[in-house]
């Protein structure tokens, strides 16, 4: 399938898979799952690079990278549903509902009110999910 | 001189001056001095809504926020002056070099090589002032 | 509720009430609404420093400003629904839909083709609201 | 109906038409009828200069033009109508699925993974209908 | 030189001209010499178009066209030459100082504070240019 | 030094090395100097990911690749100094000055005229540093 990737990368896939499940959980195996009939070598890449190698640096902890994240997804304001799933995965690793608000909501003076608005909409999106989620669960 | 603004707004001013002077030293009164003369009511609101709503909101504390600030400006990569100013304050609430340099690098993922980049050739700056400052002091 | 929010801003955020109401009309109150149970201190700030503040400012009539809100919101192209609202703002200021056409189709110089053709159909979208509107009423 | 347009402009309006077929097929004229109502003059523009200026110089190919396309709509990643457009537009003139599937892939090296991302899947979208139309046809 | 414009769309590279002058008077001409070298056709295309089609249109007269220049291009951030030109085509057709900082201001709200600051530096130093022009006149 | 890379990882690190070496020349090994003393694992992300996994992908020769790139680093217009070296490694792999500056006119189409003025103004340095070199050489 992934026949540009060598074995000797195995490795960094390997690693890279425990993060992103750690991090993304379901929605990280979806995105994967969803570029296989595509891009599956750039399946491979999305999990070796930010996650094989950055995510798994020492340096910054999981809860700080998801802050940055968060951040600058909102501030770039054309990627939303990657800022869905790492609101998402910023509450898999330790932050608060109230934190990432408080995180969105400081967007504003960095990239003006509607990205953190449309930042803030898509947070209450995901926060309903979780907790539709976990009345169910 | 600041005459849109009532006195019942002073404390926000002066809470954000408090705050602007503990996040970004010299360089934020250098920013707005450099306002007194074709805007001083931005320099006003500069104190007013970022540093004296925003940064002070309970929360989220200042080293959080300055993750937070670093990674957008990082990404946006339109602002550079901005973004040297706010590596700056990152050193100064208690961000470590490395940190930093991990919160930029990990932009590489969402805004791409050339952000990330650029980001650190202006790290390496903020961080040569700073040792030849610590040196001479 | 907003408990962040001292009396003595009182008046701003009643100045940004009466701002809103003006120029966004029953829009601007649906944004407030949605922010009530996610971020209802975002919801102040809104108000107070983009209306309270900067569009009650002498210096620049309301006409003007969303000219400029308009223009910049085109440009951007990342914030489709906040240009909604301030196409319906513009034609409650007093635009005709003839110059907010003309002011979208100039983006196209400064932001290229796809923002110019986005912009113009989400004016499409705004005006035939209006129509409707006007038909029934 | 295009009243600003003087009879001497017609050729660039004529060799924009047959460009614009050319490489866009129906959905160019798609958007040119969309614009109909609400800025005809606009759907002369976007014929006369991208299409009947830009794309029938010499000096670069069509292919190289939607290589340059492709690349520079999955990079800013705010106008993605346009760029599945552009993708139909890569086939039309003669670019592989896997060529285009690369020139997105490689955008996450200079606008990140979400860049990437949101443009492989507008790709999937566009390669589906391609096939649809096919085996219907 | 600009072989491939052909006589009968001289007018509107006249047409153009004119605008260019009226507007932008020397940095435009300066512009168009620079391009002379390296894209002649583009010196024409940048006249033709922003110029001899869009500027010239009725329906919005120069002072508004001028307002969502200046705020589209403060808001982007990425074009701080053009946003120098333009600061100053404001000033050529009749926008004050004031208006033209205030338009710079209100971009902080929906772009960001990083954004209006480099715009109003850029106004502050198109601004002292003037001004020591008009002294030396 | 690059502690974080495991000897399995090094032909991918020794491929890119190539490939860079053939696509960026000088001008790459200059960036991975710089990054030397404040990221050197970034310097080696850079050649593995973009250089090692990507240009190095059969399915589209690098003549293509640098297409794509100077189209997206015009459009973005926010990275200067990569949009440099790739015009550079454009010529490096066998695009011609016209052909550079074609695609970089084309992004006026997409990215506006300010992006296409600003890259064309980069090609123009380029090319001159380029003819100054031959002339000594």
């Amino acid at each position: 399938m992934m026949h540009h990737h060598r074995s000797e990368d195995e490795s960094r896939l390997e690693r890279g898979r425990r993060a992103l499940a750690e991090i993304d959980g379901e929605a990280g195996e979806k995105v994967v799952a969803a570029l296989a009939d595509i891009a599956p070598d750039f399946a491979a890449y999305v999990i070796e690079f930010p996650f094989g190698d950055i995510y798994c640096r020492p340096g910054l902890d999981l809860r700080a990278r998801e802050i940055a994240t968060i951040a600058a997804l909102t501030a770039m304001g054309n990627a939303v549903p990657q800022l869905k799933v790492h609101i998402a995965a910023g509450l898999n690793v330790g932050l608060s509902r109230e934190e990432i608000t408080e995180i969105i909501m400081q967007m504003s003076v960095y990239a003006g009110f509607p990205a953190a608005l449309n930042g803030l909409f898509a947070a209450k999106e995901v926060f309903a999910q979780r907790s539709a989620a976990e009345e169910v669960g």
